[in-house]
């Protein structure tokens, strides 16, 4: 059975791993990711692949990108996390790895890997929405991963959901990601600290005793423990998520949307009200057949699965 | 040469041409739609399909029907405009005419006309945006009419643009055809000559001396003209045709833009500054190349010639 690698850079960690046809990891490894100098981190990377390959018969590396990736999945254009711009990643680990390679933005990677192995298996328009720090999005149309005209579509954290509302990481006001991603569950539950304490007293307490405590897995815990007030920050969280859904379906159309990334850990207090608010928003809404909303299976493994099918179809 | 039948089924005209594998239509009828009964419509299109065909040598139809078009291709969901539910278009076309037939939603198969043989040539990742009274679409990605899962999809119109903003007749708030179509331009217009009847002066005049004779094409004549109060109201429009790009571009990623409809019209005044905005709203602009913005050369016709290649490539 034909192997690959799949390596998922992130800011903060570099993941890579050995991936058999049937989207099982068969071997791990994990490093820091280095952020200076500039070549660090490629170093990193380089040292991975060799080390698995080495230890397994590899035939190709997918690698997943932080960042813009050129349509012709060999350049990572501008990455805002690390200090790459331009940077020929595809050809540095060929060279060095004596590998064929395949670059792909992160979130398509892992949207890919979502779709193929695991809650999108079967469906052939599926949405991943990613929701972390940040949202970040791939989208698998009629069964192919979707890149776009430039290699840059599914930015779907981007969408202006209110204009001029809150600034964003990328210059613009009011996108999505401000509103429903991670981020904005924590913002929501220490604006409700400060605004009245003692409804969010078990959020304090688990916080330490002050606003500033409070962290998205403490509200997922609380959440998951029945605590009101983190459940109404995860209804806030699932309205704004259900509204950038409805667009996102007003325009896609798709069979399946997947939700991801360390928020959609809390499982159904996620999925129940954003699949309720976006069958609500949806334009045309009970003369259409409706997308399904399944939450993610594969976690943070999604990406490496995602990046060795790539490789393996490139 | 192959010949086929393109049929634009409009609200208030069915229009048909017999097609050549150019995209030239060689001739053309036309006739009022019949609302009341249901199958009026139908009769119609049969007489309009049967004529063309007793005087041409056609191997096939495409109808492009104004609402939900299921994904066979065959039924029409529903429509707004007519009295037709899970209506079976393909099959009573093909019985009746005894040649077969393709349905699709009518705004897909304006933008497959366009893609192919206007203002999309050479392009293989286009998105139409047919301005009229509302806002419809079409997207071509990769060189295929993409369709979504259901058949429903493109209905860029209904993205929500600000949240419990303008009522729509989806039944939602704040769709984007609210704020960026040719119904919004003539609110403006009229809503300004109500505010500023001296500044709205020229538009006054054009209109009969009161804001409700104010139309969209004196809006367009007197903007074409100069005159400072058409001016404004067209670069809101654009403002908003603008950031309803960026969001479609943050998703799709385009190659280009086609604007169309009887608002394009207006040609560079609206194309402009719409392109304008878009460019400066696209999130992570200046890092990702743009697509180009073009208007639509077409016109009308759009719908015929795209109905008639799609039945060609049935």
């Amino acid at each position: 059975m034909a192997l690959t690698i799949g390596v998922d850079i992130g800011g903060t960690k570099v993941a890579a791993g050995v991936v058999d046809e049937e989207g099982e990891i068969l071997a791990r490894l994990r490093r820091d990711t280095p952020v200076e100098p500039s070549g660090a981190a490629v170093d990193v990377i380089v040292a991975l692949v060799r080390e698995l390959a080495g230890r397994y018969d590899v035939e190709a590396v997918g690698l997943g990108a932080p960042g813009f990736v050129d349509a012709g999945r060999s350049t990572v254009l501008f990455t805002p996390n690390l200090p790459w711009r331009d940077e020929p990643l595809r050809e540095t680990v060929e060279k060095r790895c004596g590998l064929p390679a395949v670059v792909e933005n992160d979130a398509n990677a892992a949207a890919w890997g979502e779709a193929g192995f695991g809650a999108g298996r079967g469906e052939r328009f599926v949405v991943l929405i990613t929701i972390g720090t940040g949202i970040g999005g791939g989208l698998v149309l009629d069964g192919v991963l979707y890149r776009g005209r430039f290699g840059v579509a599914a930015e779907i954290g981007h969408l202006n959901v209110i204009p001029g509302g809150r600034l964003c990481g990328c210059g613009n006001k009011g996108c999505w990601e401000q509103y429903a991603s991670g981020r904005a569950l924590v913002r929501e539950a220490q604006e409700l600290a400060r605004r009245s304490p003692e409804e969010a007293r078990r959020l304090l307490e688990l916080g330490g005793g002050w606003p500033e405590g409070i962290t998205g897995p403490i509200v997922t815990e609380a959440a998951k423990a029945g605590d009101p007030a983190a459940l109404r920050c995860f209804e806030v969280l699932a309205q704004w998520l259900g509204h950038g859904m409805a667009d996102l379906a007003a325009i896609l159309d798709p069979g399946l949307f997947v939700l991801g990334g360390g928020v959609s850990e809390a499982g159904e207090i996620l999925r129940a009200p954003a699949a309720a608010e976006y069958e609500e928003r949806l334009t045309g809404h009970g003369r259409r057949p409706l997308a399904e909303v399944r939450l993610a299976e594969l976690g943070p493994e999604a990406g490496i699965v995602g990046a060795a099918d790539l490789a393996r179809l490139r």
